[in-house]
């Protein structure tokens, strides 16, 4: 390249890495306030808190998410100086695997535990689809019990009540792996004798029944056959299993009947003889029958064989929540809002690291979404009040403007001293554009009389702009003049007043 | 390889990646409650929260931490699909510059924020030193004033104090980059006029004095001169300065005096005829005033120009808050216990995305290490009461535990059911290693009867082992029989009576 043709280094671009995206005042509030309900009803059952690092090795996390075409298969992973592969966890079910195994000695048994944090997914970023998002999960390490499995689906059901999801708008699906795999058994892909043949097919298989929502009865038949075309031309091959296998997984995915006793007959048809389809068909009754007797009744949570999860590591139970409201997509069309929360039982998961079984059951709140839900319904709006403005008249007497900042904020009151440039007119807009409730104003004049003016902006909630000198705003109504020793006494009255 | 010598996958190692680590129950509380209150002091000084993803592009955070010889400098970092370059935030305020630069026209000016979160850095992990922490920032980005800078230099000092830390355990000191320039314009490696030549010597000046705690006066004056090898042998190579001018930059690091004007005349002196200096000495003076101004005396706040920072993209004023009591290190011996946040003023940082300079300055409180200093004062226990248990006698009977779980929850009382095996022994000792206040019991006979044991696990806190049979536990003190019915009054009494 000749020489004058050497640039200066260009910018860095102001941008958030593609997928990602920042959140602002009253976003980080509300999620705020939704984890802290979610957590409540966690604690309340009896969790603890735990909270492991959001890196960890890529052994330790292993590979269970569906996304098996993605670089990293879905994770961002990187080298660690010593060669060991490092990545952002994925979810908050595998790192706490690992936090079992390696801290087991220290922690009872069972181990309950709640977990809050952001997961970092390498997916295709898309309209709405972010690659780091919240989760906010417990888990129950140690139990085998159906009663575990039950009361993830209760709390599921609990926490969107808690979040403000009323009764109606959502349905917890319960349904089990181990049926899904008793079916497999019948149609020749699955044997207890054997678990691991046949593992890629009936991985296939899995994704297939859990994109049944998105592609249609239609589309998973012809994942469950030789593959899929899908509308850009990409082809997504199949499992390839005979007619008369798909027909007997696809009846699996149609078998939820009126109630909840039909629908388990209708199981055990599917499943014939298969000794782990029957046993996960019993352990659904158990789950069912424990949670009929806490009277969560079947519009609250359904067995449901359609529902599956993507991810690879669930051994036996699952849930799934959605909400049932309609909403409007990017494009004015209603649709539903689906899936908000997920779980189930991953009795592996702690095996890979230990050798030894240890049953384990969770739930996942995918808190991004649940509060994306409520904002479309309009019931998000947690906003933080603006601060009371002292402004700057004279910018040789900041340390007596400062002093009435400090003040007002040891009687509690939130305020700040005006720290940009710019004429009173700029100021207020800035108030204004803060949602500050009280702009106070000391001129020479003022200061001379021993008063303060107190603006009350909550009230003259109108465009500041046009506001140029000294003697319009005292003409206006909703500014009162005080003593400048009253000042706290005043503003606390004028917040009271209404205020924003 | 002989094909009888492949071996079986093995298994991943349950462990944190080195310098990686997990938090339990009460630890993650404590953070809690310490983040609470540190937000609530800078929410009442008007900041507005943000939360910005924890990766950015490594373009946009820059190369401003002091690690140069890390691996990518300090950060941990991998590439997108798209070859784009991604990394870990390394710190608060490299994301605040972009978010501010990429949202400018949608926020107000000055725009005041606060951030929470966790902070990755690839250095080398040792003990106590850890590559993912928390840090709590408050900023304010287009206010050149100041008294932006003395409010963070207050903040600091009041978020200490909020957090439990008193008055005469800490100092907030205080100094500026500029003077520091204009002490090096003196030593001839600064010009005004060519800011970018010796930036690399400047550099290694910067890191030197950072250094001044650890390495001491000769340590720092060996890297300004030709270098300095380590205990261990390594060699680090010095900024190669002329005798004269390494005295000036050490002259510069002691010229801290008996009160605040006799330090600002000795750097007035050493910054010679440097407009830098004196600009920068003069922004001290009115820092120092507006904080005098305010009640905060140099007990709490006190110019030292020991202080610069190790970061790089500090222009104006520095701080740094320290702990001044001592506390025994892993071999005990007394040591001082150091940092716990810093900040300053960063005037480029928009400027690299934008062109334009934006005049910007902020603190970050180091939570990690102030809950370690708390916990080191023996101040932190924040402990989480532990559930009541309700436990299983009889398997069969699941439903009705259950159902006395559900009712104790809804009177707002913590409790479980207990989801392990094993007999009452094993289920009061769960009970127990949980700090449960209080074990339900009910077996066949209180059923028929109508009542249940409640024992107060609180009141007997003796170990729970080797108590085998039912008889046994009826003859316990602390354990009393209600009705069923009052299940719920008498477990509140019994909570209200001591309990953990």
């Amino acid at each position: 390249m000749p020489k004058d043709k050497v640039q200066k280094p260009r910018r860095p671009r102001a941008e958030t890495p593609k997928g990602f995206r920042d959140y602002f005042g009253a976003e980080v509030l509300a999620r705020e306030a939704m984890l802290d309900r979610i957590t409540e009803v966690y604690r309340l059952h009896g969790f603890d808190p735990l909270e492991s690092s959001a890196v960890e090795t890529v052994e330790a996390l292993g590979k269970f998410l569906p996304d098996v075409d993605r670089p990293n298969e879905g994770v961002f992973a990187w080298q660690d100086e010593d060669e060991t592969w490092l990545a952002l966890r994925y979810d908050l079910t595998a790192p706490l695997a690992r936090v079992y195994a390696q801290h087991r000695l220290n922690l009872p048994t069972p181990y309950r535990r709640y977990a809050v944090g952001p997961v970092w997914r390498n997916e295709k970023p898309g309209p709405g689809r972010f690659r780091q998002f919240y989760q906010c999960d417990a888990d129950t390490v140690g139990s085998a019990s159906p009663a575990a499995d039950a009361e993830m689906a209760a709390m599921t059901a609990d926490v969107l009540e808690a979040v403000g999801i009323p009764r109606g708008d959502y349905i917890v699906r319960i349904n089990s792996r181990r049926v899904l795999n008793g079916v497999m058994e019948a149609a020749g892909i699955y044997s207890e004798a054997d678990p691991d043949a046949h593992a890629h097919v009936r991985g296939i298989v899995l994704r297939a029944v859990d994109k049944l929502d998105r592609l249609g009865r239609e589309g998973v038949r012809a994942l469950l056959g030789e593959g899929r075309r899908d509308e850009s031309g990409d082809f997504t091959r199949g499992a390839e299993l005979p007619e008369e296998a798909a027909e007997i997984v696809l009846a699996f995915t149609d078998a939820r009947r009126e109630d909840t006793a039909a629908t388990l007959a209708r199981l055990r048809e599917l499943v014939g003889p298969s000794a782990t389809g029957r046993a996960g068909i019993d352990e659904l009754e158990a789950i069912a029958g424990l949670l009929d007797a806490q009277g969560y009744g079947t519009e609250r949570i359904v067995l449901d064989p359609s529902v599956v999860r993507g991810l690879g590591y669930y051994t036996g139970a699952v849930c799934e929540a959605e909400l049932t409201f309609e909403i409007l997509d990017e494009k004015g069309r209603p649709r539903q809002f689906g899936s908000v929360a997920g779980g189930g039982r991953y009795d592996d998961l702690v095996r890979r690291f230990t050798g030894e079984t240890v049953p384990a059951t969770g739930v996942s709140i995918g808190v991004d979404r649940l509060l994306a839900a409520l904002a479309a319904k309009g019931r998000s709006a947690t906003a933080l009040a603006g601060p009371v403005i002292v402004t700057v008249m004279d910018r040789h007497r900041l340390p007596d403007y400062q002093a009435m900042a400090t003040e007002l904020r040891r009687a509690g009151i939130r305020a700040e001293l005006f720290l940009g440039g710019g004429n009173m007119a700029r100021q207020l807009k800035y108030a204004d554009r803060r949602a500050a409730p009280v702009a106070v104003i000391e001129g020479g004049n003022e200061r001379e009389r021993g008063v303060v003016q107190l603006k009350d902006l909550a009230l003259g909630a109108r465009l500041a702009a046009d506001i140029d000198t000294h003697d319009e705003w005292k003409s206006q109504p909703a500014q009162v003049e005080v003593p400048r020793a009253r000042l706290v006494e005043e503003v606390r009255a004028m917040l009271a007043r209404g205020g924003r």
